[in-house]
């Protein structure tokens, strides 16, 4: 059984149907079809708010787009140690913003504190010519470490934000889980928090390659067309990236498979904490399970044929175990009953 | 009837197959999947040479890509004044070499002669430091006038490139249309007439979202891959990209659609040749027609419903049309005798 | 006697006086000391303006830097096809710019007619997202065939850009021989007609090392001080740069040394004309001469010690000379006497 | 009396005279004059080895351009969380390198320990296309706190850079206070201590305005060229910031400037060490005092005209004063007397 990462499943029926339901006779390209404006509309509803929507083909593309409409190339973004674009993304937000720093903080289980972010900003040399200029936050819903932001912690760091006018970016690539898991309003919990622009990842959730930009604020919308284009992530068959997203809103498909998601988490969760020698090494509230292993232990599941990540091979020994819509609940039950069995014969 | 690009197509029904095949279970996500290892065997097949193979989503990201490992930041790029990278990418190339200048050159039908750029290479200010240095050629293939350039043509720049220690790139957005016009061997095409790297089109010609850059140089390989990845561009669900490549390039697919297309371009190109006071301003060799028509004809035929390109509002009045694997001739008949009636008419 | 270029002289006196006479004590570090508010008060007189004034070390960083707060990376900059932007400056825009298009247009003696810009205007590509956007246009004063723009055909082009909504740039680094060649107040040959920001050049007039920019629009100060930074141009001995640019201004030395250049420069420009088989490739407005040569009688030069560049080695065969605050009459008179000798003997 | 920096200090009576020296005749430009190759060549005998020789205006240039040639874009750069280049530079080392990230090491008093780069090396993900690359190391002689790395500290990071593939660079924006403090051989401190590219500083010790970048691999110099020409950096009259430097080592100039600097620095280093209350804050080993001073003291001593920058405002509350060759005792007496005036009374 692949827990490995939530991008090893292939894609929702949903998806597959709508691409098949795209494939049909000929469309103005570039963006200017159907589909891609009922998909800008869609998201206008589910935000509660007119939103301009990109369409690009990797979250790290829309997080670094997002973030060169944020920052001047001399500008610092500030962000979770752990975060995507400060570890995973190869310096993409460096290239595609010309040169701005990340600037990052740590903080429990993935997660920034407005109290930490505040005591940096009080610090920061805000006008000093020599220093890189703080110009942005960028948080990620759900985080590296699944854990999910509450509406206020959002709106604590966004209004930090708001009071040293920088600009604040939402790394939504597991949005969907962080939504499943807190309930509420999609509105609540980026822009009426605070929040500029929503990296909303369809990939991970069950899309294709599929990432929408959304920017809340459209003033921005015009140099985001341009800075789009000549990264290559103006797609001439736009109706079938659109068409992803469509087949992933309709009918509530992206809500119900993060609650798949998270249900499955949540059962694997709750069954490793119980093993004896494992704890989990942070809450469950989306669709990664972190857990504190003996390396034996890993060793055994992994001979019997279960993949997941090593996430840090320190003391103590974190892994990962990611589900998604695909995931079944007899391999979660088979994971933990081999845990079980392993530890109890140690 | 529309003839305005290949890309307001759909895509293939092998397209669409492979991506249904490849939707089951899990696969190892950015690229160490199998459908990726395959796809770069087959095209080391085709081009008769180990290639290294790295599918991107569109082709300005393919061929930004490209140009960014053949010339520092401050080299030049030859290239056709109409050429896709010059005019229709917003500046890419420019952002992802780091700012490298492309210089322009005129040619008859789209196409560069090496007689002309071995004028401007014998101008040109190699090792002054005062000025860009001369660093790579890139061509267009099937050129953006819808010429096919021979392989002697590409030899002679090749040899050209060779001489004066520059790189060759070319942009294959409609490769196959040229290959399909030409007859041959692709390895002739490319890289033993000196091309480094070729941008191998599959979205024009049938795919849903996925090109090719095709390393005939290995050396460039490590590289290129760290390029790409911050350009936002390592798919975690490589394997529907690869699905497409594969479907594209399965029992030759890829070709027959190619032949298809070129077969009603030149169908559309005799027969608007022969009606009065049209005439054709490129030859036909591959599925682009371009002509000049007198206005009140596009105007007529724009009334029937006909869409296409204006290419050039000056005089002469050129337009553009372009065929794909889903053009039916009934159409081209239909513009062809619409045509006819209005200037028989006139 | 050596007419290579007026930056193969040494400095002024004012400006070796000035830099004595500012080695004393210390001085607050960075640009924050009395010498370059006092530079910022004179050019704000001198232009009639309250202006803001940037020093930095060499012409190509001025313009550089300059442009990079008139046009975003995706923007397209017109100048002329000899301007020192496009050809001598290494891709130093594009790298400051992030990447913008220098786009080269012809015109006659250096300079861009204000009607050949309007008709590339008509056929830019305003607002589409596939195009690189017209941003800027830079023109060279005096122009690199050492004639100068009236404040007429500046404004007319200043007209252009602002009814086209592009920044305007002009690169002065000869900006004191256009205006002792024009007379006339600095204001109407810049701000008044529409420049927003000038290189204002004084190394080559006689500072050691030493560019002012002068920003007319305010607004775009806070950006520039942060590129400026960024880019290495932030001196810490400040008052050393600032006090070479006090000493040229001081009573008045800049345009006496220009006006002793522009008048050597039009007494050889005469002299040449007069002898046989030579002639002026373009009008003498500055404190360059161009002209076509037998290229006898440039090797007859060049072995009698007299040195200039060759400026075009095709046919015809032109020639640069340039004259300085230091060319002596002399010399002038003993080239001009040296070609009459060689052309009635051949 | 003023121990703000020592870039607050004027100029050696040995550079302005060598400015006055070469202020003679015509020389040719841009570097091809004769006193640049002396100067290449003093530097030459100075390190023991055929170097090559790049000046540029500033320290922040200097870096920046360094690392250009050390890292991709893609690279990541080992430095002292109290580096220049992290703090200083607004962004300069990620502006010229294309978007390196900087990754900030803790250390004492400024210093990078060799034993915590290698575990930081251990962990690094050599190789893996997620994330941006191991590449460059910089260290600063004598470093942000006015510590000096022994010949031996060095060599240890020259060796994990080796190990690891990794370049080196020394900011040596101070490098003859380190060498005046430390005695020895330049080439011990450098080439051969692993060390590829030296930011040889002049400014700070006496010069106007002229940063020399010493490349000790030769096989940088072709790409430093192009990259020092396209930031601006490559001046017309380069005789007069080589003449600046030329004056700096002449004599040993330098040397003496620098052993006076640090006198004056272990004179003020010893005297407040004995004033109650008042502690170093690190060994005083080149120009630099730090001490940690009750606040009362800080603003007793800037009321009676001292001037000094405040380091940290935390506690403990840490002020910096900076000596130079134009300290007198005199003022450094006059500052221990007060000081210890004040905290008697107190």
């Amino acid at each position: 059984v692949d827990f490995r990462s939530d991008n090893v499943s292939g894609v929702l029926p949903e998806v597959m149907a709508a691409l098949a339901e795209a494939n049909r006779g000929t469309m103005t390209s570039y963006g200017d079809d159907p589909i891609s404006a009922r998909v800008e509309e869609r998201l206008s509803e589910i935000f509660e708010k007119r939103v301009r929507v990109f369409p690009v083909s990797t979250g790290s593309a829309a997080n670094a787009l997002a973030l060169s409409v944020l920052t001047p190339p001399w500008g610092v973004v500030y962000c979770h140690s752990n975060s995507h674009i400060e570890v995973d993304e190869c310096g993409g937000p460096e290239f595609f913003t010309g040169g701005a720093k990340l600037h990052a903080l740590e903080g429990a289980h993935g997660k920034i504190a407005a109290k930490d972010l505040e005591e940096e900003l009080k610090a920061a040399p805000f006008g000093n010519v020599h220093n890189a200029q703080p110009a942005a936050i960028s948080i990620t819903q759900s985080s590296e470490w699944g854990t999910a932001y509450r509406p206020a912690d959002v709106a604590a760091i966004g209004a930090l934000a708001r009071r040293h006018k920088l600009r604040f970016h939402m790394d939504g690539a597991r949005f969907a889980n962080a939504l499943a898991y807190l309930g509420g309003k999609p509105a609540d919990m980026t822009w009426r928090a605070g929040v500029d622009v929503l990296s909303f990842g369809a990939t991970k959730g069950g899309a294709m390659g599929a990432e929408a930009v959304i920017l809340f604020d459209e003033g921005l919308a015009q140099e985001f067309a341009f800075r789009r284009k000549r990264a290559g992530q103006l797609f001439s068959k736009m109706r079938f990236v659109a068409a992803q997203l469509e087949g992933y809103l309709k009918d509530d498909a992206w809500l119900k498979a993060a609650r798949h998601a998270n249900g499955e988490a949540a059962a694997l969760g709750r069954g490793l904490a119980q093993v004896p020698g494992v704890e989990l090494a942070a809450p469950v509230e989306g669709n990664q399970v972190f857990a504190v292993l003996p390396p034996t232990l890993r060793e055994a599941l992994e001979a019997e044929g279960f993949r997941f990540y090593t996430w840090d091979a320190g003391a103590p020994y974190v892994v990962r175990f990611v589900t998604s819509f695909a995931t079944e609940r007899a391999g979660v039950d088979r994971l933990i009953a081999a845990a079980r069995r392993h530890q109890n014969a140690a």
